[in-house]
């Protein structure tokens, strides 16, 4: 037992994400202590129906609660992976202004509204952290926002969408048809539930949205986007592609254009032909890789699994810790 | 003019790295201002011989001073990049006593001092910070640090020195004889004024105790690196390496081995063939790269230059802006 008072961790959500945030936090509890300087406590976990079964191992049941606000009014930190636009949206307001920090992994919600929640979070002096926003575990956000924050970026592009790389690394590499790629990746689960998600781009968008507003700090929506899907694509595509040395991915980039005052922040998804020994066309799978431009450090590359739930929960889990440490440190 | 107090910045050395921040703290003061929310007072910098004609384009020659105690004394944040043991210790343990923050890239320093000085800065509630030590602008030690805080890390692997890694890659890729490859890189000033620094592995093995400790909070310390530099290789090892389709790289590494209660931290530097198709058989000429593997994240690569005056003074500022950060936050 520790004396130090706990930092009270509410959880909203208990799917892939938050389930396997759960476990962590559970199984990792002493680990986590350490890290953070106090024990964190896992106050509830909100969930739509208390009654549904869950992977949730070594968790209490009694846990989980459908009655997320009170949750949420006793928490010292918010996690939001539920996902979607409402009720997250309003849990995360109801958070900030009742002092918590908030940890989230919902893209979509901060592509449309993260601009309006960070100026709450900075009102309230509070934290609003998102790193598993943006491809998962790859430490992509605070490398923008952090590691470069000294630096001026000059552009970042990637492989932001494992699911869309998955399909395109089929048909390149082992020469898969691509209408039978998509069909392979859609039965083996690897698209969302509405697949448009992931072909037409909507996905890699909201996350290149979203290191490019960190990245320079403007102002940038997804209705910016220059966005093209894979869906459009056809096999010729590939077979010249080929034919050059080359194979076809799916780039979300952002870049800085224009004279320092007329300056323009662009941003773009579309199937693009790389070299096959470039970096992104050596990005195999499911694999995502973010390479990093910027005038004083060069060319960063960053990889790994872009998505899933323990990759996912690692980020949240980093973030929380770093979050709770400035809350045990501001204590003294 | 920006109402809001200036934070002091102190700036220890100017070297090229030294020279580099200095400029940079210059040339982008309205975007450093704009990240730390107060503008960054680069109040002096010290040196041995303020007459000694410097490449410091745009910096005040008037901020030249030979008396780093003052310095030090009146600073918010203190950058030290001058190298070597003393007087660089005894200086950031004034700063820390004083209440400042410290931004190092000093990196045999932190192999040799680290544990000590980061209790001192613990006890004085100060941050002791050095991306900058560990591959420049790669953002390896934050990864470990901050990005993977609630995840375990099982292991961490990567090629750290770039210098080597020139020399290994000549052999490897163009055919060059080891040894002309070794003096080649000398004429280039490519090697530490010291080469066995760098042909020794004693470069490497300062960066993988600096990432080993804040892996895994144990006090690692140089004697217990399993090392061994390139200089005992000959042609003969890179001729069976390249038949086997392999290429040879100095890999420092950390894991942990042991059963939980007798847990123990293995350090090592050692020439190592990987296969040539293998993400460090592909890393070229200086680049460096890590790969860190942890338990939920699984396998995250990062790579970039290891070194260089701009690389490293990006990473020198980011510190800087973020100890500056946390600086202005508490203020309110």
């Amino acid at each position: 037992m520790s004396a130090v008072p706990a930092v009270r961790v509410a959880l909203l959500g208990a799917g892939t994400v938050g389930a396997a945030v759960a476990r962590r936090l559970t199984d990792r509890a002493d680990l986590l202590e350490q890290r953070v300087g106090a024990p964190l406590e896992l106050t509830g976990i909100a969930v739509r129906d208390v009654s549904r079964p869950r992977d949730l191992a070594g968790v209490p049941q009694g846990l989980l609660t459908d009655d997320p606000e009170s949750l949420v009014d006793q928490a010292d930190v918010v996690v939001e992976v539920m996902g979607g636009i409402q009720p997250a949206r309003g849990l995360i307001e109801r958070a900030l202004a009742a002092g918590a920090d908030v940890v989230t992994a919902n893209k979509q919600l901060l592509a449309q509204h993260g601009v309006e929640l960070q100026d709450l979070a900075d009102r309230a002096g509070r934290s609003l952290e998102y790193e598993a926003a943006v491809v998962a575990a790859v430490p992509v956000m605070r490398t923008v926002n952090q590691a470069l924050a000294g630096d001026k970026i000059l552009s970042i592009s990637g492989i932001v969408n494992g699911s869309t790389n998955y399909i395109l690394d089929m048909v390149a590499r082992l020469g898969v048809p691509f209408q039978e790629a998509v069909q392979q990746a859609g039965d083996l689960g690897y698209l969302e539930a509405d697949p448009a998600e992931d072909l037409d781009g909507l996905d890699a968008a909201a996350k290149i949205v979203l290191l490019a507003r960190v990245a320079w700090g403007e102002d940038v929506g997804l209705e910016d986007v220059q966005r093209e899907g894979i869906t459009g694509l056809t096999d010729a595509d590939f077979e010249n592609a080929r034919g050059t040395g080359q194979v076809i991915k799916l780039i979300a980039s952002a870049w800085c254009s224009g004279p320092p005052s007329a300056r323009r922040v662009e941003v773009a998804v579309r199937p693009t032909p790389v070299a096959a020994d470039h970096p992104f066309g050596l990005t195999r799978e499911g694999t995502n890789m973010v390479i990093i431009e910027a005038e004083s450090a060069g060319s960063l590359r960053l990889s790994g699994a872009g998505a899933g739930g323990d990759e996912t929960a690692s980020a949240v889990l980093g973030d929380v810790v770093n979050v709770a440490r400035s809350r045990v440190a501001a204590r003294d």
